[in-house]
C-alpha cells in the first residue's frame, strides 16, 4: 500500500506554460518522481485577473488533479498561491506546496540585510502574500515589492536578452535597487527565464531566489519526511501535460521553461 | 414596430477593454444610438489562442447578446473577428459589423501604391484573415503583416509613449517599412491608443488605419441603409458594459479606451 502511494504523480499546476520552470526543478532534483502537470493555457494569464476569479479556476484544477490520484499538489503559479491557496488546501487530501511559500522561505534564510525585493504579476503584488509569507519567517524583515506585468509576455515573446527587456527591467528595478534589497525574490514561474539578465543588471552582491528551484527542495524535503518519494529501482517515470488550449508559441516557450523539446500533451476541453 | 427595433442597443463585443476604442467612436459617430459592451475580461487575452477556444468563447458571448435583444453585432475584437466570424454570422438574426472587415475595407480603399501593411495579434496573423480581407477588395493589392505581441500588454501597462515601446514598435515596424507600404492597419483594437507614437515612427506619408473609425463608419452607414437608426429625438441612451472579471487596472484602461470614466460595469459569471 505504502509503494502503491508512492508511485502516484506529483500534481503540478499553473495558469500555463510558466509553471514549466517548477516541473523542470522537480524532474531535476528527483528524477524518478512521476508528474502530472497541468497548465491553464485557455484561459491565462492570471496575473491580471481579480482574485475571485482566480479562486474559482484554482477550484477547478485542485478537482482535475485530485480526480487523478496525484501524492502531492504543488501550486505552481505565484499568483493561484497568492489569492486561492486556501481554497486549494481546503479541498486537498494530500499535502500542498506552493512556489510562493517556498520563495518567502529561501528568501528570508537567505538576506543578510534583512532587505527583500519581490518582483510578481500584479495581482500577487497587490494580494501582498509575499509581504505576508516573509514576515511570518521574520517580522523585523523589510519587503520591497514591485508588479513587473511586462515580464510574462517578454518572456513569451522569446526576448530573453533583448534590449527591450533589459530598459523594461532597468525601469523596474530601479525603485527596487533604490532600496538596498540584498536579495531579489523572482515571484513569477516566468522570470527565471529572465535569471541571466536581472543577474547582470543587479550585480553579483545582490541573491536572486529562483521559486522554482526553492519548491523543488521543498517538495524534496517533504516526500522523504512522510516516506513517500517513490523508490530509485522504479522504472524510468513518465510524465503527463494537460493543458486547456495549445496556443500559438506553446510548444517554443514550453521548450524554453523545460530545457527540452515538449512530449504531447493532452487537450482538456472546459 | 419599426421604432421598436430603432430602440434597441447595438451589441458590441471584445476580449476585453479594448473594443472600447470601438464603442467610443460608435458613441461619437452615433450619439442616439444605445451600447451594450461585452469584454471577456476572465479569459483575456484572445490573441494568443487557438482558434478552437476563441471561436467556442464567441459562440457563448454572441448568444449572451442575442438574448438581450440587439438590433446588430460589432465584432470588436480582430481576433474573433480572423477566426471566429463565420460561429457569430451563423447564429445570427441580426447583421453583423467586424472590424477587420472594415479595416481591410478602409485600407484597400485608401492605398496609394496597393502596399498595405497590418499589425495584429498572433492568432490573428497566423489566420491570415486580413490578407484574405484585403485581397476580396483587390486582388492585386500586397499585404504585409507583422504580429505585435507586445504592443496589447505594453498599453495595458499605460506605458503608451514610453522609450520601451519606442523600441518595441522600431523592432516590430521594421519589416514592414522595408516593404514600402503606405498604408497600414492597426489590426488590433488596443493599437488606435499607441497612434500618435506609431504616426511619429512612421512619418506622415503612410496613412494609419484606426479600425475603431472605420467600424463605427460602417456601422452607421449599415443602419441608415436598414432604416434602424436611433430617431435623434429619442430620451439620450443609456450604455451598459458587462464582463467576466474586474481586473486589476480594468478601469484605468477603460478611462483611457472610452476617453472618459467608466461607469458601473455589470459583473457576469461564466
Amino acid at each position: 500500500m505504502g509503494d502503491f502511494i508512492c508511485d502516484r504523480p506529483i500534481g503540478v499546476f499553473d495558469s500555463g506554460v510558466g509553471g514549466l520552470t517548477v516541473a523542470h526543478a522537480l524532474m531535476t532534483a528527483l528524477p524518478d518522481e512521476r508528474i502530472l502537470y497541468f497548465g491553464d493555457t485557455a484561459r491565462l494569464p492570471y496575473g491580471t485577473k481579480s482574485s475571485a476569479t482566480v479562486a474559482g479556476y484554482a477550484a477547478q484544477i485542485t478537482e482535475f488533479l485530485l480526480k487523478r490520484d496525484v501524492k502531492m499538489l504543488v501550486v505552481a503559479c505565484n499568483t493561484m498561491a497568492a489569492v486561492a491557496l486556501s481554497v486549494v488546501t481546503s479541498m486537498s487530501s494530500v499535502p500542498v506546496v506552493d512556489v510562493l511559500d517556498a520563495g518567502a522561505r529561501a528568501a528570508s534564510r537567505a538576506t543578510r540585510l534583512g532587505r527583500i525585493g519581490v518582483l510578481a504579476t500584479l495581482t500577487t503584488i497587490k494580494s501582498e502574500a509575499y509581504d505576508k509569507a516573509i514576515h511570518a519567517y521574520g517580522s523585523e524583515l523589510v519587503v520591497i515589492s514591485q508588479a513587473c506585468p511586462l515580464f510574462a509576455p517578454l518572456v513569451e515573446e522569446g526576448w530573453l536578452d533583448h534590449p527591450v527587456t533589459e530598459l523594461t527591467a532597468r525601469e523596474y528595478l530601479r525603485p527596487v535597487l533604490k532600496e538596498q534589497v540584498d536579495t531579489l525574490v523572482l515571484g513569477c514561474t516566468h522570470y527565471p527565464l529572465l535569471k541571466p539578465l536581472l543577474s547582470r543588471l543587479v550585480g553579483p552582491k545582490t541573491l536572486l531566489v529562483d521559486s522554482a528551484e526553492t519548491t523543488a527542495t521543498r517538495v524534496a524535503d517533504l516526500l522523504t519526511a512522510q516516506g513517500l518519494r517513490r523508490p530509485s529501482g522504479a522504472p524510468p517515470p513518465v510524465h503527463e501535460y494537460y493543458v486547456t488550449d495549445v496556443p500559438q508559441r506553446f510548444r517554443a516557450v514550453g521548450a524554453l521553461c523545460l530545457g527540452h523539446e515538449l512530449p504531447d500533451v493532452h487537450l482538456v476541453h472546459w
